[in-house]
This record gives structure tokens, sequence and C-alpha cells, in this order.
């Protein structure tokens, strides 16, 4: 069966969700349709890219994930429909594509040159039925005009030496758990036998954990999460408002010789 | 496949909403369920019916639209299913059926009437179940008691004349978009080759824009929207807090001679 | 259709609910998925369990229900499936299942002790697959190790004599009304022909209604609700924060000689 996720920023309590469903559901009842969230934060293309990021590999290859977070994106952005690690992306060309995959793209197309349809609501009118399009088994070649590259923002970049790690805090979730960009690999590589420090906002701690539950009720854990992603949380209570870090915050690593 | 959606101020932590489900469930595994909302505020009937009119005709005709906003109503509100533009709808008959549609409706009984079922739960104890029935193919006309009528509020209505339009604003959206009840079919009739001014709040403004990205950010954008009515907003910001407008607030559009 | 629900603490704005669901259609795509609640207070066992009691035994028997409440636990609390009242539930052992029936559990298998996965997400990695298999018709005894019993935790009791009845409540709904744990079964044995006095915070009544709307607007109700406990709210308002009373607030009922 074909999936077609959602990803918005509409939130829940107006029709706009729900027209985008009506819509796939009118033009193809046989499409199973999974929220992925539509609680991102208005506009917010970092946190909609993380989301996305972390979760479009576990759907079957071939899922069809439409985007609708800053859907009309600024003036002169493209609707776009993107092959990406073997997963289909239809939204707008407002740089988030270009946060979720270092592969390069499979195909690439404009949505909506030809037959323009003219709309503030390019989730229902535009990505929707090219997201249906996509998830009926039409070639994605076939949705508009090839184009050769979409936009890629530079996102925060590890610092990575022998002697330090130095990353940021990309998420903060409900928990206020603190998911940092500091790759396990990374890590792995640079840590071997070495005593080192975990450093963020006044804190330091010398040890990271396995689990959330190593760590006392209200202390500190620190853990290669399940995205291989440094985390940083206070265990059953929340890490951002008690270590008042957020989203951008600095962590270090550093190791000793 | 059969659709039923559902449409409550039931929230999402609690067990009412999975209630419905599971009992919709359990007599038709077969019917597909499609959220509209479960986010309307308490009992607020000017909120659902504004979602409700603004997506129901994109569900496919037959749909069945289980109504659980102010689900109880006063005494004597009865139980009704209706059918209203080859729609079927489910609910207290509180007001909130006589704001969606201005078409006269097709079918309408009252539900519960007969064998009634005495419960503090109508949506899952008396709607659930007509709602799977309509889905299932059963004849409205079998669930219970014909009416004559349900109840109709007078909606706020736009003022219209050769010098100026006066509607209000009816939703304000999540992004804190005012979206008002001046339809686009009233502007086109009356604009013609006239000079304008659109008024709320202390701002006048001599544009309307076709797409919201036609604003500079920070700035007022109007424009009608998907549903054709005219919509206010600041380009990736709220308007409802920084115009200070809200529901029920007045716009006015003046034309000059 | 098998179905599996699900209930979490996990929130709506992040990742990991599509997470679970995209590793349940991965592994059997047949599978339909409902949502119990995700809004569960972070780790709020007496939430979770409020809202799992009083809603699973709506769905079909046969049902798995995937409960991400407080996954990880605390340090030695096992992840297991339970058999019980002919419904399945997979979670972490953190007490929570002992508070949804009093029934003795028909089988009871702690998973992930044989080719243990180390994880940080047990919903994805331990729940979702165990669920899956259960819901394709693997029995439960092939999921795991037999276990003799899981935590039982003792639940606030009403305390029930010929001249009072002492309960607390167990839920503030997102209505802010307050349900007991004092159930019909109790007061009907108990009241018969006797006048009686409901008393809460500073507040004395004589009546239990049978309808929300037999209070006017603004006044108390006192009704036993669909799942047969005492409830009290203020009609069309909010009784919680009118009345000061919360979650293990005490009610009495009071019968006069």
């Amino acid at each position: 069966m074909a999936i077609v996720t959602l990803l918005t920023d509409s939130g829940e309590s107006d029709h706009y969700v729900a027209a985008i469903k009506a819509r796939i559901i009118s033009i193809n009842p046989g499409i199973r349709i999974e929220d992925i969230s539509h609680k991102i934060e208005p506009s917010d293309i970092a946190h909609a890219a993380f989301v996305l990021k972390a979760v479009f590999r576990d759907f079957p290859k071939g899922t069809v994930h439409l985007v609708g977070v800053d859907a009309t994106g600024n003036r002169g952005d493209a609707y776009i429909a993107v092959q990406l690690e073997d997963h289909f992306f239809v939204g707008c060309d407002n740089g988030l594509f270009g946060l979720i995959s270092e592969k390069p793209h499979q195909q690439l197309v404009e949505l909506n040159a030809i037959n323009t349809v003219n709309t503030t609501f390019p989730e229902r009118d535009v990505f929707a039925p090219a997201a249906v399009k996509l998830a009926s088994g039409v070639s994605i070649t076939n949705l508009g005009i090839p184009m050769a590259t979409f936009k890629k923002m530079i996102d925060r970049q590890v610092k990575a030496t022998k002697k330090q790690i130095t990353g940021t805090v990309v998420r903060v979730d409900r928990m206020g758990n603190l998911i940092t960009n500091i790759p396990k690999e990374v890590f792995d590589t640079l840590s071997k036998n070495k005593v080192y420090t975990v450093q963020f906002g006044g804190e330091k701690f010398r040890k990271i954990h396995l689990h959330y539950n190593q760590a006392e009720q209200g202390e500190c854990f620190i853990v290669f999460n399940s995205l291989g992603l440094l985390e940083i949380g206070i265990y059953k209570g929340n890490a951002s408002q008690l270590l008042g870090l957020e989203y951008d915050s600095t962590v270090n690593i550093i190791f000793e010789e």
C-alpha cells in the first residue's frame, strides 16, 4: 500500500491538515496517510528538518513525504518534488530539504511550473496532488520540469580535533532533553583510551551513560541516543529548563592527553 | 471505503477520542476514520462551525462527519443526523449545523428518540453507532424519527454597499492570521476600477496581495485565501498579537468614488 | 484486521511517535494503528493508567496496546508483554499495567531477555516489533521468557461505610471536570432511601444529576459518568480551576440515618 506522510506547521486546531488529507483521499482513497507531526513551530525549518531527517528512513523506501512547513516560502522559491535515498519529498524549496541528507538527489522536478495553480494553500492544491501521483506510481519525471539543484543551507557543523569536539544543541525535545549534533562515530574515533570531560553550561561530566536510567532521579544523563547523537537530559526532569540550555547552545567534549 | 470524520472539543490527553474510535472499529472494522480536529475550544460552536464549513466539502460526497462539540448541548437539544450537500452529519442540535451551509437539508432525523440510550457520553454511545450505520450504507431515514428543521443561529453578516464593505474576523488561525467573513465575490462585484482602502485596527492599506510572500517579512499581507475569504496576516509574524485584533474584530473596505 | 494502539508520553512535536509507526508499518504494512494519546504528561504513570483503563475494553478483544510511557523505567524494570482480559499489552514493567485491571493476567513474558537489543528507544526497537508479532498472530509465549508476575502498585482505594464514602479525584480532564474513583455500584448499594450530601472543597450538594446539562450554566453538576464513576464539573466552566480541586483531592458522600 502506498504511504504518504504529512509534516506541517499547521497545528491541529484549524481545517488545514484535514483539507490536505481530504484532497489526498478524494484523489486516491487507497492511500495510507501517516502524520509525522503538525506541531512544527510556524515556519521553523530547522525544527522540521531535524524531525524529518530523524525519521524518514524508518519508513519503507518509496514513501512519499509531503512537507508543509513554511510552505509558501520566500518570493521565488519553487515548489518541488525530490527523490532522495529512495524516498520522495514534496514541498517548497525553502532550504529544508537541503538539511535532511548529504547524499545527492536522484531526481528533482519543479512542480506547478506548467499549468500553474495559483493558490495561497499549496499544501492542498499543489503538494497533495503531486504526492498522490508519486504514491500511485507515476514517475517523478512526469510531474514537472527537471531542475539541476535545490537550495542547500549550511547546517551547524561539529568541530572535531584530537583535543576537543565542539557541537551544538540541535533540538530540545518534549521532555526537555537536549539533542546535539555530535555523532557517536566521531566520539568513538577520537576518544580511544582517553579520559574526557563533557562540558555544557557550567557543568562538567566525565561519563557517558548507556541508558537514561543509569542516572539517579534529578541527575544528568548523557547518552548517545537512538539517532547516534549525543543527548543530555535530566532523569525524570527537564534539562533545558534546569540547565538553562536551549537550541544552539554549545556542548564540548574535551580529551586529556 | 466508507469514511467517518471526527471533530470534537475533547482534546487529546483523555480517553474520549479513542473511545469513539474504538466503538466505530468494534462495530465495523472496515471504516476509515479521519480526524478533522480535537482541538476545538471547549463548547466553542463558532470555532467548530468555521472549521467544519471550511473543510467538509473537500471530503468525498457521502462522507459521514461525527461532531462531538458541545455534544450534550442545552436541555432539550436533540441528537440528530442530517444530510446536507450530499454529506452526512451526526451530532447535537446545538446550533452548530445551522452555521455550516445555507443550502436546505436533504434529510433530517432525530436520533435516540426510540430505544433511548441514556448516557453522559453521546459521542460514543449515540453518534458513533449512527455514524457507522450511515457509513455502512443504512438509509438515514432508518436511523430515527423525521424532523422538520434543526436550529439556525444567525451568523455575523457582511454589510456591503457601493461605498463600503464591513466584515468581521471569524477565525484567528494557529499562525495568528485573521480570517474574515468578507468573500472575494462581493469585493470583486463592488470594487471594479475603484480605488479602495482596507481598514482594521488603526491600519490602512491600499492593496490586496495575491500571495502571503508578496509582503516583506514583518509586514502586513492581505489576501483572498483558499476559502475565498479576506485574510490579514503578518508575513512570518503573528498578526493577531501584533495588530491587537481578535475574533469578532471589524474589518472595513472603503471604496472611493 | 489486526489493531495496534499507541499510548505514549512522547508528545507530537518530535519524531518519536512517527518512528514507532514507521517501524510497525515497515514490518507489517497490513496493521491498523490507532492513537490513544501521545499527550500523557512525561512519565506520569497514573495519568496513563487512567486513560488506558478507561478505554482498552472498548477496542475489540485481541487488540495490542503498545504503551510508551516512562518507557525506560527504573533500573531493573523489565520490558514485558502481558495478556489481560483478552487484550495484549506491551511496554515497561514500571507499575502501569498493575493499575489497569484487577483480573489476573493470562500470559506474561519478559521481552528482550534473549538476543537483547540495547537501545535508548525501546518503544521503537523492542515494543514495536513485539506488538507487530502479537497483532500478526504470533503466540505471546514465543516472544520472550515466561514471568510469574508484574509490578502491582496499590492505587488509591475508596473507603465505604454505611455512613460515608470517601474517594479521591483520579483525573482532571481537558474540560476541567473532576473524575473520582467512587463507583456507582458502591453508591447504589449504600444510598438506598437515604438522604446524602456530596462534599468537596468547601461545597456541599444534595443531588446527583443524570446529565451534565441538568445544571445551570456556571453551576456544579455531579453525575455518574460513562465509566460509572462519580464526576464533578461546572456546566460550561472549568471545575478544577473554579473549585480549586485537583488530582488526589478528596470527595466525600455522607449519608444521614
